[in-house]
């Protein structure tokens, strides 16, 4: 099978089932606002009605759903993070309204219908993770047909950055090279085998790690260097897993920004909560993952390091070619193909770069 | 099945399939010493011979075994570094000896017996990961009735120790308790949801993660506080795996060392090249971990801190039991207990200590 259920359980699920790892995410303060403005700015979506929480984790947003008015709130958690949700309901004295059910979203069976979905499955980009997947699986299942999705909308965005970190990642990859050309030479000398036809395998091992994969960095505004362009809009209220599988786009940007250097490119993704249309929310939430001063989230963003940079200025023109897809080896991981033409303001054309990359 | 074979080859053979990673065993001097003078200086065991590999990684052993003549090689790894190992073998002209199979040893096929198995499957503590299961599935199918081990022996040791790791420990749990705390505080104002009956199996999980993880050190030969016992003897031309399924040792100790702390327990292992009575080796090698300033290898020790300390003084007798069996949830990993009782030399008892420790 195309997933192997045991191996995705024993991967992925682990880390959420540590209280240290769900506080992590309870302790992001702009996470938290939106969902939690989201659902008491929108009462009259929780009001009466019955919710579903995909992945409650903690059970945060079940307990939330159910103070906002919900008759019932049926909260899914897969790993043993349900027994904590469970306590908490309890002891906010909710178990009357909040049910836990351990299980995969994919397995388990509800007793009825759902008024609403509210889930928070966003990883990194978005899509690191695969989670949405779930979601759509309970939307088609249990999502009445009149039913509203918070999230309802989200977003990918992608711009040119600059940033040190390329020169501190080629810095360790070279230290890492030397390294394995004394290693080599020892091997030799000591051991009398030679294993100098294992030094370009190893170079590009070692390049796959520290360049090519993404790097989880909180960009400053200032390091983005030109304009950025959404490459992805979900509507999740009718978006299909074949929507999701791949991510491509082909866009323009330009540099706002004199004499710099292009280091690479960032990427980052915004959820908003608007209910549905013939049910729209009252107040519209945003929730942004965007380079921010005051209201980073701990999802920061994914930076795709360029090596060399490019020295770039401000009106030179980008063409860039983007495509994710995921991993084969691990559906929740993702592959990156960036393909890039610079046009300076001149008017020359540089010799068009195409990088790949991974979220790991 | 006890065992999901897919969930272990994504957990476990992962890592061994970088070559950063066996560059990492390829570095240790200690390691490479006692397999290399083991193979060189006992040849009349190769010469001639056919080996088995049990787990070749980038080949060294297999290799080695073929430049001291032996007739054939059988070289068996799992993951995809075999393509490298064979890459080697072939740039340092022994593809005609040494045959590289892909595959775990439990499911290839050898088209003949041999007389020697060569192994590299010491874990942490000798017995995390498990391998030497493999190398005694590999021997009792694969070795001919007057076959050598290498190595032959192995054994697995403990002794008192002091560490200011305890304390560094001590406080970063300290710390995440403080912030779980201020976490808690913050969650109520700000979010109406009181998470304080959480705090109990948070702490559980902390106290789990700082103080029940065995931990990796190398120590320092004055950090050995009392008398290093054995508690495991292996002879690997005989033990099955229900004789490693579990360590138990009940053992007296004694502190040789003027007023201070037992911080915990550490614990290394020794493995011994000696081939088998009626063809011994003309030289026989010891490969050690114990502590050591300047003869340390990868594996360091492995640490069970105790906390808090107990002061002890030359002359205290300890009377300790040490039992180690495989986690549950991963054949691979390790769960240990061990208490411990202390007679002053003065012949007080203090209250006898029961702790349980991970090996992760
Ligand atoms: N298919 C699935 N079925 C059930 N739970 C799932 C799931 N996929 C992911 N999860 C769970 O979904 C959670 C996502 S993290 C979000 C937790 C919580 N809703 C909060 O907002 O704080 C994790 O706890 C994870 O274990
Ligand atoms: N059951 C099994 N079958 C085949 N290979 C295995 C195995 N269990 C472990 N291995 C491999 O055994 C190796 C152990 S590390 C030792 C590598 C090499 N012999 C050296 O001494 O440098 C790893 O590469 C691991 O992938």
């Amino acid at each position: 099978p195309l997933v192997d259920k045991d191996v995705d359980f024993a991967q992925y699920f682990c880390t959420y089932s540590f209280l240290y790892h769900q506080k992590e995410m309870l302790s992001d303060r702009v996470r938290m606002d939106a969902y939690y403005n989201a659902i008491f700015q929108n009462k009259h979506h929780f009001h009466g009605k019955v919710v579903l929480d995909v992945g409650t984790g903690s059970g945060i947003l079940a307990i939330w759903s159910a103070q906002a008015g919900a008759r019932k709130v049926y909260a899914v958690e897969a790993t043993k993070m349900a027994e904590h949700a469970r306590t908490l309901v309890k002891d906010n004295n909710l178990q009357d309204v909040v049910e836990v059910i351990e299980g995969s979203m994919e397995d388990i069976t509800l007793p009825e219908k759902v008024d609403v979905i509210i889930s928070e499955w966003m990883g990194y980009f978005l899509l690191r993770e695969s989670m949405f997947d779930s979601v759509i699986c309970a939307r088609d299942r249990w999502l009445k047909p009149s039913g509203v999705m918070y999230p309802s909308h989200a977003r990918m965005w992608i711009a040119p950055v600059r940033s040190g970190l390329v020169d501190q990642k080629k810095g360790d990859c070279d230290g890492a090279m030397d390294d394995w050309y004394n290693f080599v030479e020892d091997t030799k000398t000591y051991y009398g085998v030679d294993m100098s036809i294992l030094t370009k395998p190893f170079n590009e091992e070692q390049r796959k790690y520290y360049l090519q994969t993404a790097m989880w960095q909180n960009l400053h505004p200032h390091q983005v260097i030109g304009v950025a362009a959404i490459i992805k809009e979900i509507d999740c209220l009718t978006a299909s897993v074949n929507d999701v599988l791949e991510v491509r786009s082909n866009f323009l940007s330009s540099i706002t920004m004199e004499n710099t250097r292009l280091c690479g490119f960032g990427g980052w993704f915004d959820v908003h909560f608007r209910g549905r249309r013939d049910d729209p929310a009252q107040q519209e939430i945003e929730l942004t993952t965007m380079p921010s001063v005051d209201n980073g989230t701990h999802w920061g963003q994914q930076v795709f390091l360029l090596h060399p940079p490019i020295r770039v200025s401000e009106g030179d023109n980008l063409n860039i070619s983007f495509l994710m897809s995921r991993s084969k080896e691990n559906h929740r991981l993702m592959e990156v193909e960036i393909g890039c033409e610079i046009i300076q303001s001149s008017g020359r054309s540089l010799p068009p770069l195409q990088n790949k990359f991974y979220i790991e």
